[in-house]
């Protein structure tokens, strides 16, 4: 093209075809604008999700500022019976990954911070230990133990649905990135669904042979009814 | 064709068709039979497994008995300290199931009996009551309880990787079967986790704030270590 | 914890902790709100349906009895030609199953009832004999058939798309579940395509070769046009 | 069935067996109708995607038209710069497309026509050559370049997100289909991309190395700004 | 980079880059170098298949072509008594199309000529008329028929699973290409699972109400046993 | 449980429910076990791939070393001509990840470093930025460039297989992870696509528009050949 373009004497066929590929992209444009609108769903989170994700926003009205979050820069309180705080970037605060099969969160670790047992039941789990050390582990189906003490740039995959935890190793504080395959992984804290919910006393001892005065103790400090 | 075939002077006709035809089918059995095989792809069990399932068995030795399973029949013994049996028909057990998308279990509980909390990592469950009745119930990641006693012939569903119960609601026997959305959904029970795995004391109770002395307890009794 | 809770001496700051804990579920409850929408999507059926299902009831109004459903206590009736019933427990009739890839439906069989053959173009099948004898079978796309006579409590499988039937064996009632890999399984009867529908009687003479005469016996039994 | 209908001594039990079947079909096509939509769902592209498709169009108002699409008939105009038109049949243009994982264009190569490099995101896409000659080709990761020079009924394969192109091969017209394995696989050409978007000159020769002079001389061509 | 070609002086410096740029490169393509075999997966269709696809043939020995299939040029023979000839691309003839989710087949439809009713258990079809005219249809779910005649150029969708036909529409010969969405689609006609099977004829006659007379005259004609 | 042990009446029916307990824990673990691996599935690296990942590693010789993967401590050497280097933690690198759905790679970008312009054909990207100010952006299939620069703890999604870039904005030396939404997502730099390849120089002019001198230039520096 640029060849041609030295090439004066080719210059007035050149100007009829500018004016072809001007048409020809305005064509091209307009007949996959909608195709285009697939690149991409940013949610538009005030209509009703579907078990794909929720409704596009109208692609007109989308934005740079739409495929970047900023919610992940501050640290999370840690202030808290457990030093730690996860900041979710899922769906709901982050609404262009909706259908892109990704999200993450920011996980705080004061010193003996943890992060309690919990699952993430639509997502597996990539770990990347940005500051500290940090002590994770999982426990599979057939109920053994993946334990890893982790530095700083390490990383440790927990795979979906399985039991897992994250904790301060060492005295210093520690920040990691938890990254999910699924825009919208879910979150289960084992304590919080026992003692935080109005699961009552007798179905959890019934159901996971816990002590019922332990329950009972569990419940009134974690908020749980029942 | 069956009104030509009473038409006998067309029978002629029919002959030279009928050697046709007859090639025809063994061209297209010939050209298509690789393909055929993808209607189903019963395991090979003792072949690597890979994230979509086993390799599939020769179609050649494939006979109506890969398909059908008989497992199930026979009641679990739930003489034991849960009062209940969970016999699973998932693709190590029947093989046919290979990349089917679902498979199955019979649940036998006693007067008393339980199945403890537990998660499906890979899989949404559908409980169908056969006989008796069950009290069942999930926790959801917003640690809202739904539970619901459920007698013969009702069905429950539990979302995939919610922790979930079934126990026996009144004084007789329950069975039920358990239908899941995965040849190979998992199975973690919470307890075994927890108090038979090698997951040690100081981790569990920093990561569910249980009591150390329950911790090696429920150890104790159901066979963990650590 | 349960461990820390008999200390007196550390009563003071856990009364602290506690506050931070409560304000710590406070927030996490609320920032994971929509995320926990996605453990679930019950069906708002009344919605337009989208290629993966139908957009979600409001969470706020989903209760436990969403989760049940009772529509498979009863038998259906069998007094009609195929002396059997199917009873579905589709998205349709169960909108808790949306999106969660597995479904159910009722089967009973009278003395020399059958369900003719059909397919399910969305899913692949799992039949659990509750009652009786059923001789079941399915056609390969290799034209093989596999064909077992189960007994109460087997099981067996129909791949995804092929033709199967299910047949009293013996001369008693049969009753059982058929479990699918989809919410919405969809049903093709064969009898049903071809004669109950307006499928005219010389394009289904052309593209099946039967006698038109039984074609239009067929359409005025099952109610089929054209 | 027709074996029955000769023998006259049984039409009345015919008859009533005949109310009962009726009945039974009007009660399953009642008690299915939702799950049939679930056969196809044509897009009421009106409404809002979603990262799965979009909304169904109301089963009731679909037709056979729905279902087939002209706009593939008539040649693209090939009077441009890369004498050479795509025609596309995606979801947006032909809606019953919607959730079946397929789509189509029509390509139009004029002599010298040329579909520029280009990729489509989603879909991977298999060319089939309808008339004339054509060199087509594509890069791997491992920056392999595939090329074959297909003639009329020759079909080639391009993976998923790959850049590819197809170019007239001899000096005849050649068209050619191109089929998706997604109702919506996106079309980014590299050129459009670079030079007829706002893609400024100093980020495009920061990212690609390309002299800024051409840069610039491929923007007002191609109608590009920045 | 042109820009700075021409810059003489930095010449020195440019030889410096380029040494680090090939090792560079190198570097990319050796770390990179598994992950680019997954652009691909070209089938070893002398391996065990999986659900997902046969494993794939080592990429060092792929060449272009591998990407190219010439099968479908020739017509397939129609002098039979369907009068036409299905002609298949999918991976066991083709083993590119492993795991991209796409293949293809060519319909010869001679004067009368009839693809009979059949159904492709994984995959949905787009027919796209090369020659002629054809008229298809398929039944849904809801024993509804969609039914068109097409002409040369135009496109049908068949929604997967369900019941369809092409049937030749006039008195010449008319050619089509069948597009799936399946690498693997599988192909069962109704006719070759009745009557060319070992299905028996009270089995076939007891679950479809055919006549069994004409049951044993098809068998006869299309080579079925029992 | 606990609240059982300490009456100590209850110990004789205690230590036969002991027995009880454990025979059936080496029941269920023995009867799952098969399920259990499909928790996971390590790949096996050194044996063929499939469409859906590499057959996985018998679970006995799996340990904690392989869920966590050291790789990305290090910076990449960024004395190369883009200042920058790009360290994969695919599958290939960490097999760990094979069928979990997610991957990372780390990102380090020199003063005036850049990530030429590229896409992933199998996966969409999360970008986390975890030193310095980045430029990021990528073009949508309409032809819009979306751009923004980031900051410490910011990120930004590319929707899969879309051209897109990051570049070090300031003077100062930028980290990143990049997350991807497959385990092998894929990586097609487009420089190297086409100046490092056997692409030939006239195809690439015809399909690019690029001037040929320039494509020779661009070969010769970055190694390309043809």
């Amino acid at each position: 093209m640029h060849h041609i373009l030295i090439q004066k004497s080719k210059a007035n066929i050149l100007i009829i075809k500018m004016i072809h590929i001007i048409l020809l992209i305005s064509l091209l444009i307009t007949t996959t604008s909608n195709a285009s609108v697939q690149d991409f769903c940013v949610a538009d989170i005030k209509a009703s999700d579907t078990p794909a994700g929720y409704p596009c926003k109208a692609a007109t009205t989308v934005t740079s500022d739409d495929f970047a979050y900023s919610g992940l820069i501050e640290a999370g309180n840690t202030t808290n019976i457990i030093n730690a705080a996860v900041t979710p970037a899922f769906v709901a605060q982050f609404p262009a990954l909706n259908g892109l099969g990704l999200s993450a969160a920011r996980l705080d670790l004061g010193p003996a911070g943890v992060i309690p047992l919990h699952t993430h039941p639509g997502a597996s789990e990539l770990l990347i230990v940005k500051q500290g050390h940090i002590t994770a582990g999982f426990v599979s189906s057939a109920n053994t133990v993946y334990i890893k003490t982790l530095k700083k740039g390490e990383i440790m995959v927990f795979p979906q649905g399985l039991l897992h935890f994250q904790a301060t190793a060492g005295k210093r504080d520690a920040v990691a990135f938890a990254i999910f395959s699924s825009a919208s992984p879910g979150l289960q804290i084992l304590d919080f669904a026992l003692f935080a919910s109005n699961f009552s006393t007798p179905l959890i001892t019934k159901t996971t042979f816990l002590d019922p005065v332990l329950v009972k103790k569990l419940k009134s400090v974690l908020g749980g009814s029942g």
